[in-house]
């Protein structure tokens, strides 16, 4: 479907879920010319000029997609032969280096758009980039420090799906940790440097944004805002793309060089992203350096607030929870890449108990499923506990909390992790307040999940659909999935398929 | 598409995959006038009026699921609510008993109906119905006692695949357990009463079968075999529908009446289903009744041997393993379903070792996706142990077990648990002798697959692929499912529909 950025829309499903509960006869509303905002509202808004009948569908909020490492795309299914050593996290990760120092530009352009166009099929609508691959293969920068960072973004870009490019800052190899030579894309040792190009690709993304705002509202006056019943019209534009800061992990990035990029990304209010907790090794190795745990480390030096999200943070305690929690902080699972690569289980019955806001990742991309990905927060959690429902459905009743009131269900849970707690993660509180037009829907006669009624299509779609179910994903008011399929799917997977047969062929 | 059985034709994919390795430029020739048979040759097989290409796709033998309880469609996504009391594994059952009493023989028939055309959809030609609900929810038998049975198989028909009917003996609550009531429907009391009605539905079926095949031969003579290089074509007819025994458990059938169950099975060579050590209570109340645990007791009893599968068999020790693999049973694992009702792993890297077969079940239909299932034998050990690549690739070298050569990497064994392993389980060796013309197709360009070669296409289709990918669905030369969609899908769904808002409207 092409771009028409005129467009004001009422999207009109038979069911629309809002975050807390299903309404009939309710409309969609997405105003392209206003910057890609939306509002929700009833079906006799007036500013509509066109109404889209979505029969037989249910719409949900966009899925936010928190960790992502885009080009590990190209190792899907290849780590799944067993090496004559002993298979690891850490030989999977000689694996994915490996491919990841053979990637051209245009190679991380096309692993990017595939990965990106897989999450668009799925309902994925933002994703947060964790981006480390920054220079040529043998370690020396490209004339454009961003060059690859760009590639990403354009891929986003070309797919249709917001992106929070995490631009991470790589330094070492580790605490007393020999240099691995493929590793060389990745690091940038001086924290000034990593900053000032970081303060590159953001400057020249908000030229681009206001270039882009002004050719699709023209000279025209703000349009007006809807009627009262339709509720106000949200003043603020959702960008396409932004950046937040990634220190890799306490591991990569030593404590100098991290406090650094902390009082940048303090004082610029970037999010902040980093690995924390993922394998025991980590841990270890952060106690031998600091003699504390990363959670604690982190928590000492003051980074944890409502902008940071700790990725993974499986092997935490009680008490490591809490301080997460008390700071307003997220954590970022990635299920099906944890049980992919044995990580274990995100403890996010402490998370939920702590206050500790959720969000969810798909990571290494052996699977891209984010719904998936939502189910396996509790699944995963009942296999280490022989119990059923071990996350609790309502919200923490921590009084140091205050979380906003919130739907009592335990899908509805999960679903705020895959939505709202992601846009938290990756945007700051400004995506959520702002309220992007960004939906997928789902078909109701779907057979993962036909039968469901108002009462039990939640659950319904979070512990049983199949990506089969979701047919139409829009952003920002633009329709980038109609029936199943994505406007430039074709040319998207053929130049893939032509680039993996270049790396593996 | 009408079903003409009049035809033989001659299937092109991209890639054919037999259960060892990729082809290109292969056939499979599905002959429905020899009664459903196929053969896997060359282009240039003369016999084959029709050719069909199929562009882009790779087609696999189609894949059995081993263990389901149809009827449990209808409570999916319905049990995710947490009850206040503490939800376990009991009182989900509970749950689904309170559907069960409900459903009249219409309902039996939708439900499973609905169940089957999912499983369709995901590449399931081959179903073992573990059928306990046999009376009136008063508990009073309907003048066929096979009327629900019939039902079930009635729906597997009219969607289009094989069903093994594994009829269920459930004699009593458990040992020294109160009546439930909610029980009623599946209880017969008289192991003799209970043959006499399997053996009433084995004839019915075998009568039927005999209708069918003179019908669809005609007075015609048998086809003429292939040409040498075609290779040899089956002679035996693989039925669509037949019956084995499922004494429902330990805890539901005392000693007595399984003898006589088991000396039956054993006599006229059916297949025995039991649910084995699902639940650590279960274990208990066996050591409590009889001093030894269910597979001890099983194994002493001279139950175990190659027609015997033991479902879900989760607490089982090393010894276990042992007794299983030594007497050539099966294990059936569910893991989908034992996830969610946090029932625990499946220890299948114990039964690997031992040289037991692991079939795969989709059980209460939580999900339908039998990859899935496949993938987490393997992953959700990989989170019990925090390591990754926990089952062998290469098939037992336990010389007391001599299987088949078979294919040595981790995504052929699992994908042998989804096919061959789940073919002898259901339907003892002629299943898997027999060679049934039942395959799946997937899409190449699926982006859940997109970028595979030769290699790791079996690897992607196992770790990551959709159901979205599935295309094709053919069962004993009948294509039941084109490009994605069932013949009968929309009429199922409406009925199926109708049913929930019945039930829970």
């Amino acid at each position: 479907m092409p771009f028409d950025p005129e467009r004001r829309t009422a999207w009109l499903p038979d069911l629309l879920y809002d975050g807390t509960h299903f309404d009939r006869d309710r409309t969609f509303v997405t105003d392209e010319r206003a910057g890609h905002l939306s509002e929700i509202g009833f079906p006799d808004i007036p500013a509509a000029p066109r109404a889209v009948r979505l029969k037989n569908r249910a719409l949900f909020p966009g899925l936010v997609n928190a960790h992502s490492h885009a080009f590990q795309r190209v190792i899907r299914g290849r780590t799944e032969f067993r090496s004559s050593e002993r298979d690891t996290f850490w030989t999977w990760r000689e694996m994915m280096y490996s491919a990841a120092e053979r990637l051209t530009p245009e190679d991380v352009y096309d692993a990017s758009r595939m990965a990106f166009l897989e999450m668009a099929l799925s309902g994925i609508t933002t994703v947060g980039e964790f981006h480390y691959l920054h220079h040529n293969p043998d370690g020396t920068p490209y004339d454009d420090p961003n060059l690859l960072a760009k590639q990403v973004i354009l891929a986003a870009s070309d797919v249709g799906i917001r992106i929070a490019l995490l631009r991470t800052a790589y330094a070492r190899p580790g605490f007393d940790a020999e240099p691995n030579p493929r590793q060389s894309r990745f690091i940038t040792r001086d924290a000034g440097e990593f900053i000032e190009h970081t303060e590159e690709l953001r400057a020249e993304l908000a030229r681009g944004e206001q270039a882009y705002a002004k050719q699709v509202r023209g000279d025209a006056p703000p349009p007006p805002g809807l009627t009262p019943r339709g509720g106000r019209l949200a003043r603020e534009r959702v960008p396409l793309a932004w950046v937040g800061v990634a220190p890799h992990s306490v591991r990569a990035v030593p404590l100098e060089y991290l406090r650094e990029v902390a009082a940048y990304a303090r004082a610029r209010k970037r999010v902040v992203h980093m690995h924390v907790a993922e394998q025991p090794a980590e841990v270890e190795a952060c106690r031998a350096e600091y003699g504390r745990t990363p959670v604690a480390l982190l928590s000492e030096e003051g980074l944890l607030d409502e902008r940071f999200t700790a990725v993974h943070a499986i092997h935490v305690t009680t008490g490591e929870a809490h301080l997460l929690g008390s700071s307003r902080a997220h954590a970022c699972a990635c299920p099906t890449t944890e049980r992919n690569l044995g990580d274990g289980v995100v403890p996010a019955d402490l998370f939920f108990d702590r206050g500790v806001r959720v969000a969810l990742g798909t990571d290494s991309h052996a699977q891209i499923d984010l719904l998936e990905d939502a189910r396996e927060l509790e699944l995963n959690l009942r296999l280490a506990k022989l119990s059923r429902a071990v996350l609790p459905p309502a919200a923490s009743d921590n009084p140091s909390i205050k979380p906003p009131p919130r739907p009592s269900s335990l899908a509805a849970r999960l679903f705020e992790c895959a939505t709202a707690s992601g846009a938290t993660s990756v945007g700051g509180r400004a995506l959520e307040r702002a309220r992007p037009g960004d939906f997928f829907t789902v078909a109701l006669d779907d057979p993962s999940i036909a039968g469901a009624g108002d009462d039990d299509l939640l659950a319904a779609v979070v512990f049983s659909s199949s990506r089969a179910a979701v047919r139409e994903v829009c952003v920002g008011g633009r329709l980038i999935v109609e029936n199943g399929r994505h406007f430039a799917q074709d040319e998207i997977v053929a130049r893939f398929s032509a680039l993996q047969r270049k790396l593996w062929g």
